[in-house]
């Protein structure tokens, strides 16, 4: 079926639930499902939203288009969970159902307020001529999972800012609220992020002005602006497309960035002492997260993985994306770190040790699983994660812990997605040390977990998942310790 | 919304996505909703189906009408599990789509037969004048989950029984495939059980006879006969509907009974100096179980947990019932015992332990938790779940264990269901006599395992779920731990 617009905005009632049905099999029957991360019911996963805690449980939503692999008409699913592990399926959250969000429930960020959840998002309305009109837009989440959107816009678009203009995080200091929008500018087409302010989550809100983070440009748009304080550092996190590779380097058609300061003045909407823009993940594929401080005092990040514009190999079971493991975030000597939840341990089932030189660590481990392994300093060497059984086949960790030096490669995974971007993306680690990762692999993700979090790179790979060999390709001095994950 | 038959009956394509996605939501959002048990997505769920082992993780399937808490168009929908614990929704298998399942892919069972799963099932299909017509048919599943279904019947409903005439059990000895199957004589509406015999799964199948149970009458119909052997003892699990109190006391609309023998011949389907009829659980909501005995050697039960003809406060909301966990089977001294499979272990979170003469064991357990429990003998008393901060509303479990006695009443919850079949359960257990409970719940279901299994009570209750006490009305000398389950 060719996805055409009209096909594409069509509404849910256009869908037998037949189809639904056939499409909700079709994603679970899929070998590349994931299975302890979230992942589409059916059809298009796309950036996380409304990311909070309300109501004694973490809540995060994604967006979804149900219908197939492609960016058609969007609503939040919601999901619930008591520790950011195990997540609860809710369904069904906000629907594109008013003139403001006729063409798409598009993301946005939530906060409790009260005894209910406030969410704050970009309704996408198109003319008749196809014009893009943005609205900020807010609704109400109660306890029982009701919605109850509020009749009117809360931001229009601002004269300044073009057709683009969307995602905003809605934060709170003292008792006024903010709010950061991703932006275009209407005069020259930069990217940008407003920030406005209001006494009440409903508003009236009003704009302070675009935020300065120190760089002259930030690309032609920028998306998804979460500022969280990290250990006291204020770190601003968004997705600038179209960023020149001199301002930073990326390999990725988008890259998803972040700057930190000393402070960010809400007054001013400037970031002291901005940082250069740093890539938030090492990887293939992390786009969209969304970053918050929660009542517990920490921050957490969790991030679409899957980007814009890009074509995977399970659109054609018609399901597409998941999202990242949430990760707690850390802010030291200028750098920020990101480690799984605590949390995740509760996943393990039995454990495997190894130690002194290893050749093959499992030859049937699967691929669901968690691996943490230590490679001892100056080495030089090929870790493969699910492998076949001649090592021809499978994910490849070149190490070289005499230079620094680690690259993931999946161009000898069974379907590479995205060649076109490179398949192999490189991050440099301490020289003549040891090489600490901390590995995930669900079916079709692996998250790695670079020393202690300094690093992550994320990626979706494809391959037959009768491939579960982790394996050296020669000895190599290492400990560590491998678990089975359990759902 | 009234079901009419016609309303009942439309297709699956009758009904919208939309709908289809705010039925999922709405059974996802009840506070009433299932975390560890196998619930329906959206709908009714009756009958487990197809309870096996297969391409390396246990197998279930359950009856399904997605589209409200009614008995329309039934499919099956598919679960698998590495452990018998945790379950992974597949969702549609079997679909009402040919003329012989053309009203309803009802009830059967499955067995691994070489690298496919072969589902045997009866195909329910109503003339233009309303006259059913069952057919026991084939279907191939197969590793990636594709369902083929065979051309023709496996078996036409023979002359000597009525329009009824389902739920076949495959089976398997040596080389030669037996059916089960329940059936009403067509001369005089007596409840019997079918044995069919086959060279293969596909047949041709041939009928031995009616079974020989050595009772004169099973009532005026029989549904879901599983023949299971336990510890080398056949049993035989069965739902006989109408069956006269003197046979066997009973206090459900409809009873699950087994019956234990010392052989089984299936050359003449006679059962060697059988049991009297037994309850297979002494609680309110036990119905259609499927057994089987697995390749590790082990024979396991599952259960509807809801009665035909009864409704159940979440109709309401469009949902409707669960299945049991899954309890091992085992016999000893002439009687069966139902435990929880050893990975119910791994649900466990925080424990908490109790000793001593103990009135309050938790203020705030919530419903989602297992309780163990040893009572000592010579005490009476009332240990109260899920109950509210003043006792007032609650499950009540009335012991004494001078004379040996343990009353389950649900008559103090929130909504009490069918109170027309009365609000008590009772089990008599050794008097003089410490009692030993485990206790599951599990929100609105109940499942308490009594001195190792000798008995099971299952229940559903829907109470408010903020009432999270677990007490006794008056210091009770007990030993006891319980844990939060999680997911």
């Amino acid at each position: 079926m060719e996805w055409t617009r009209a096909k594409r905005y069509q509404p849910y009632t256009a869908y037998s639930a037949a189809t639904l049905l056939a499409l909700q099999q079709q994603a679970a029957d899929s070998p590349a499902q994931l299975r302890y991360h979230i992942r589409p019911r059916s059809g298009l996963l796309n950036d996380p939203n409304g990311f909070s805690y309300f109501n004694g449980e973490w809540n995060v939503f994604y967006q979804s288009f149900p219908f197939g692999a492609t960016h058609g008409l969007k609503a939040w699913m919601r999901l619930t969970s008591p520790d950011l592990v195990h997540w609860y399926e809710h369904g069904l959250a906000l629907q594109p159902d008013t003139k403001f969000d006729s063409h798409g429930a598009y993301s946005g960020s939530a906060r409790a307020v009260g005894d209910r959840l406030f969410l704050m998002y970009t309704g996408n309305h198109r003319t008749a001529t196809w014009q893009r009109q943005p609205y900020q837009l807010g609704a109400w989440l109660d306890q029982k999972g009701q919605v109850t959107k509020l009749a009117k816009p809360l931001i229009e678009p601002p004269a300044a800012v073009s057709e683009h203009f969307r995602d905003p995080q809605l934060l709170q200091v003292g008792s006024t609220y903010y709010a950061l929008i991703g932006a275009q500018t209407a005069s020259d087409q930069h990217g940008a992020i407003w920030l406005y302010q209001a006494p009440a989550a409903v508003g009236p809100w009003q704009a302070v002005g675009p935020v300065d983070l120190g760089e002259a440009t930030l690309g032609y748009m920028v998306e998804c602006p979460n500022l969280v304080e990290v250990d006291g550092t204020p770190v601003m996190i968004f997705c600038p497309q179209g960023l020149p590779k001199q301002v930073a380097a990326y390999q990725n058609i988008y890259p998803n960035m972040y700057v930190s300061g000393t402070a960010f003045d809400y007054q001013t909407a400037q970031l002291s002492q901005p940082s250069a823009l740093n890539n938030l993940d090492a990887g293939f594929d992390v786009y969209a997260s969304q970053a918050f401080n929660a009542p517990d005092g920490k921050a957490y990040l969790i991030s679409w993985v899957g980007l814009p514009d890009l074509t995977y190999p399970t659109d054609q079971e018609n399901w597409a994306n998941c999202l990242s493991q949430v990760k707690e975030l850390h802010f030291h000597a200028g750098h920020l770190y990101q480690q799984p939840v605590a949390a995740m341990k509760t996943l393990r089932q039995t454990e495997h040790s190894f130690a002194g030189p290893v050749t093959t660590i499992a030859a049937t481990a699967g691929q669901q699983l968690e691996l943490q392994l230590t490679i001892a300093a100056d080495q030089t060497g090929t870790l493969y994660l699910a492998a076949d059984d001649t090592l021809t086949h499978g994910l490849q960790l070149n190490f070289d812990t005499r230079t620094g030096q680690l690259e993931v490669d999946r161009g000898q995974t069974a379907q590479v997605p995205a060649p076109e971007y490179g398949t192999t993306r490189s991050v440099a680690v301490p020289a003549h040390q040891p090489l600490q990762l901390r590995i995930f692999l669900d079916h079709s993700l692996a998250e790695i977990f670079v020393n202690h979090g300094a690093e992550v790179v994320t990626l979706r790979y494809f391959n037959d998942q009768a491939w579960g060999q982790i394996a050296f390709a020669q000895p190599t001095q290492v400990t560590g310790k491998w678990w089975p994950l359990q759902l």
